[in-house]
């Protein structure tokens, strides 16, 4: 369960308005990398934590404070909104700095939200749940936390690079910190998976066994060229200190030609009757049903 | 440029039919994790890649050999379906063994498809470009290159536990080898970032004189509890050498009232006038062009 | 079946041409309060209703409407855009009267439909069938068509609000007429499944005696202050009749702590094993198959 | 800012594992009615409201129990799977019943989740922010909030009919009781509005001067048969009071045909050149900077 | 402006209720070459068609049409599903049939339609936008509208297979009949737009002189072997007979390295400093603005 | 698998660079009809092809060459963002020649890509693989082929009409003519499948004595007017050999009213009771088990 207090984590006043820049900030409410991602992958990794304690604590932790990263920024783009000349279309196109200022708008802030944020990006794409992953195994997952900070902070670098507005700017520099540490923080939990033998380097630490170690090991040189061949990828003890690295440099396919089966003829895909057909005691209806039966005796 | 050889990286052949198996790969095709994520992740990456050499090269070397994976795991789905019993409807709910696999097909395949793979995932959802991301910070990308083979890896193996066609595991288990090597690989990349002083451990590597300093160290403990206080996150010099952790145990917000601006009267959001107006010499249209002009003086 | 007379509802005819107003228009064709919103929404509701008579008939008569309102605004946007700059990009940047109309158009709407409206928002986004909802019960869908009524004046009168070309006023005016009489006509349909003793207040009418009627009647105040006490909503008989509304001050969760179960080891979920086995009588293969089984006999 | 504790709001205990009922359940997390929803439109809406005081914090209010409601269900979930046969598909097709648990299952929460919730609904669609409105007039969005509190208890009200079990049902009665309480708070907080001389019936609240009145009042008869006559919104006052309602039985177009005018010939549409060109002072590149200097002046 | 009758355009009524096939019915509703998308691209062609006449008439003749083939279908969808087992659950795996049954249906249309069609296609994915086509160019149109009615009527006559319900046969031979129509229909509109005069085999008719004719005329040989040169496609006069087939062997790229520019350091894209900085004249700031004032004089 | 060489196809380099045009390439980058559709369409087609020789090997050769016009058409938005101003928004506005530009934008190309291409349309929505049909029926599929040409050659066209950049038209110029010959190769491939027997002119080619022949020849004249007789679609023989064409000038529906069965109770569908309850032995639990268990013996 959730409370709800009415101060923000920081403050978010710019010091004028700006509806350009309003739309750009949409970015970090609803893009891919914005602050809805964030909130909504740790709050469903949390859920899905199978430990208590300090893992489930931590992501817990951040989600909540996420929550309130969409906060700041949604009431930043209303702030920024303040007096935005939304309905000046036709005077606007008059005074070329004003109708460069309508170019740059964000159509829908005014139209369906009324002058506030939406949940969309910066090209007013829906946020959808399809950006976040949730996967229940904390090492795969911290690492998609390490690259959405670390593309979060990027997004908000370039953002902090394209306003002068000291208030805006006063926001964005609380963001940075906070991405900075995010990512030392997921780094370091890595690490503290590590540490209590719970996951390794390379996720899931499973069935290395099972898999052709052979091919395990080495770049397919598969783009002209051998510059690819000078990395520290191609050579040495990989980070997980089971392979040794190389490079194939004239690599040729290991497995047949890409054939299809023949079609069922009842789907009418286009067909030469050129194909042996399937053995019947495989395929086509009786053919599974007796396989499976055969298999539960 | 391209060229494309007609067989295939690896083997894909399964030893017998099986639809139901083959939705399920309908994941590995076009999830957000599949081979159509990393196939396109990379060749943007690739393309947009500032520097001609090393990495370029690799990106654009494991980008190709991606093509070829998607390849395979559609020609493994084809041959999956040969024979699959996708227009017996009224026989199948006569024989339950039958009917289950009816149950747990992906009627697309047959109906659009015609017996083939589709761009979609395993719950028939087409795969989108807002699952890829090529920002043009090689940090950045590779840490999401990490990310997105560590879940591929993890799905694979949950799939490679999902069958026991011994045609299926070995293809599967030349898929999750390429993954521990790719894994390892963009690990290896990522030192090799550094190593070369392009890069650091935080993304981008930039603007840390201008984030406020003091928040880039600490956890805030949002939820309830404080088991969080015992990992290696709150503790210690930071994964970058430049922070040192701490915890914010009772965390107070640092920002004022989220409140919003008036809103302006012709987009009729409800008002009750309570709220000074705003300056007009800072919005509206006539503020916002004299204050831009302001500037240009 | 459907006819189609060749004379527009209303007349949709601008003075002059405005392609920045014909982007911002297509809030209206594809957006999610859009005229393809209720038309497929009513299509949908009666197409499902169960009942012959006057309800399905009402909902038949405005989603025929609703198609040609569709008619209309296409027609406003193909019109709007006659002798657009579409092509002038780079004479356009010369003059910046040009370059600010040319910088808020919609570029597809030439490079995709030549010229006419597009199945999209104003930001391009297209127009999708999660917009709409037709659940066969009356009294859910009529709040939602109200819903939707009011969201589509709203967006509307922004709309007029956006334009001074006396054409465009003068459709829009019949618009907000037809939105007003269609909010008004959704409101009376509710009395009427009240008089008529088909349904009541709270959707659906049913299961008032197995809901836990205590947790029917309050508030929680979990956002910080207790302003929302003030309202209506905290105190006397619910509208419905049934509850007396109050509100819980000091909410204090009723559940026990969130936690999981432990995961399938199959699927690598990061575990300690920290957790006591489920029982395997009830999960796993063999627990559930018995459990069915015993449940069948 | 936020802040969480560990409690659930309520319950959340299934007595035995369900895969099947888990993938069912997904509706209400990620459905377009589901708690995902209600969480993100009343944020928003709060976020965006204009008003401190009492609907701002109700807002608040709830929008905070919301994003506990995502966790109960999501909680549910990941409990209903405890034991889910989902590395069983050999076995599976040898035990029908087995099989039909299987064929009834959602394979991403296995393959993607690990056996967890996603943010997805019951058909894998992922959740998205084009479900939620929040448009700063309070009328308008309270009129979507009862309408989605109606369509998420008649879903639950669904759900709750599709199973046996005691503790999915305990939970789902609570759920079912806060659905009442919050149908019946938004219709009060309707009440409020008006009390407060804020709204009135129809949203917005404005411009009914400029809106032709004669097309506000009557039902246009475009389905044959006229059933639709017999309703109350065919007669009597409108619920807002202004309008008398009638019919229009035989509806007549009162715009003229739908034609569009010549396309631009460097976008090729097909053309036979039948139109009168457009008035060159008012369209092409020429006509449209002329004008608007025009204006300018 | 549209009228609507009270009846089918042909019967659906199946002999018995089947919710399995209730669901596969869903991919003629909402699927991608369905009946919502050509219902929605002949009505975006119909109003964005710039001539009056023969070919708008025909475009909205079956515009109309097939709008009332929604109606058939949802209708049929309906009728399919009733007495469905929706909420029988727990009894159903009691039962292998029903549970095979049960596998097999579509839960929101129990869940969210209460019973009938949803606006979604076989896995549930909803209807969009994106689906459709409007160019304004007929003939570019008419062969997009050949290849959906080509979709269509192979989907159709895969469904046809998938049932042995007399009644639903019965619809759906009239629905393979009408997409045979329809497909001769577009075939006999493009020699008739060939015979006006309007158009002829290339879509657009147009820029002919400007594109490189060498270039115009041969297949790039670029996946191994070369089965593909003795196809009608190598050889002989090309269907537009403006120019002579053949085939490049043994293709050689034509352009230079895919080398990208040095990025702007604002943006944080990694970068070595190896490239040569990019005129001034030509780019950044300066160089823009003064090459466009330079253009303007 | 495949191969890259890192030249380009065609030469992609702009004479200067123009941000505004790079964000308008964006549609041939990731629109419905842009390379990446033509890419994936063509891969799915070629890998799902159930004939070895020459269709295959078509298929696949010009798959290969379209993921090569990706990579062109991604180096030069690259190239055309060289310097653009992504960070001047302040100073921008005080320029209008500057503010234009900057309004003409895609924002996502700097915050997201850094200045380069995205995997999306001009409008910012990403691509997805709803844009894309294999079928496995070929001539349905070169159908669409055509199609999807057609719509690329004209978008290809009406950007070759939106710039006056030598280096940007030289490129186009190659994709102009690349079109041209992909519409009449597939063109070709048709007549191909006809000369070997494998299709006809509809697809697909069965069915034809199932079908209601007398439904599959005429136009229904459901548009007001009569327009639409004048084409050559409304007499003489049909394109496929088999019909004789005409038109309905009057149309009458042929099916009974639209009526929907009484809804399950459980579902609380809104309902009077009026409808004969469906047969029991036809619906419900009992009557379906019954019902396949009677055909099953």
């Amino acid at each position: 369960m959730f409370h709800h207090t009415k101060k923000l984590q920081f403050e978010a006043r710019p010091e004028q308005p700006d509806p350009v820049y309003a739309r750009k900030l949409q970015e970090l409410v609803g893009g891919a990398y914005g602050e809805m991602t964030v909130t909504m992958q740790y709050l469903f990794q949390g859920w899905n934590c199978r430990m208590e304690g300090k893992y489930k604590d931590l992501i817990m932790d951040i989600a909540t404070e996420e929550i309130g990263h969409v906060e700041m920024i949604a009431t930043m783009v209303a702030r920024l909104l303040e007096g935005a000349p939304a309905t000046e279309t036709a005077r606007a196109v008059q005074d070329p700095v004003l109708g460069a200022v309508i170019g740059g708008m964000d159509p829908q802030q005014a139209i369906v939200a009324g002058g506030g944020a939406l949940p969309n990006n910066s090209q007013g794409v829906p946020w959808n749940g399809g950006y976040i992953v949730a996967s229940g195994n904390l090492l795969a997952d911290f690492r998609a936390n390490v690259a959405a900070e670390a593309q979060g902070r990027l997004q908000t670098a370039r953002l902090y690079n394209m306003t002068d507005d000291p208030g805006v700017k006063e926001m964005l520099k609380f963001n940075l910190a906070r991405d900075t540490y995010h990512q030392n923080m997921w780094l370091a939990a890595i690490e503290q998976l590590k540490e209590d033998g719970l996951e390794d380097t390379v996720a899931p630490n499973a069935l290395f066994d099972d898999e052709f170690s052979e091919h395990a090991t080495s770049l397919w040189n598969l783009s002209e060229g051998n510059d690819s061949a000078q990395g520290a990828w191609a050579r040495g003890t990989a980070p997980d200190g089971r392979h040794e690295m190389g490079i194939v440099e004239q690599p040729e396919p290991l497995g047949g030609p890409g054939t299809t089966p023949p079609p069922d003829p009842e789907l009418f895909a286009t067909y030469d009757g050129s194909k042996k057909p399937a053995d019947p005691k495989l395929s086509g209806v009786k053919g599974m049903v007796g396989r499976l039966k055969e298999k539960a005796t």
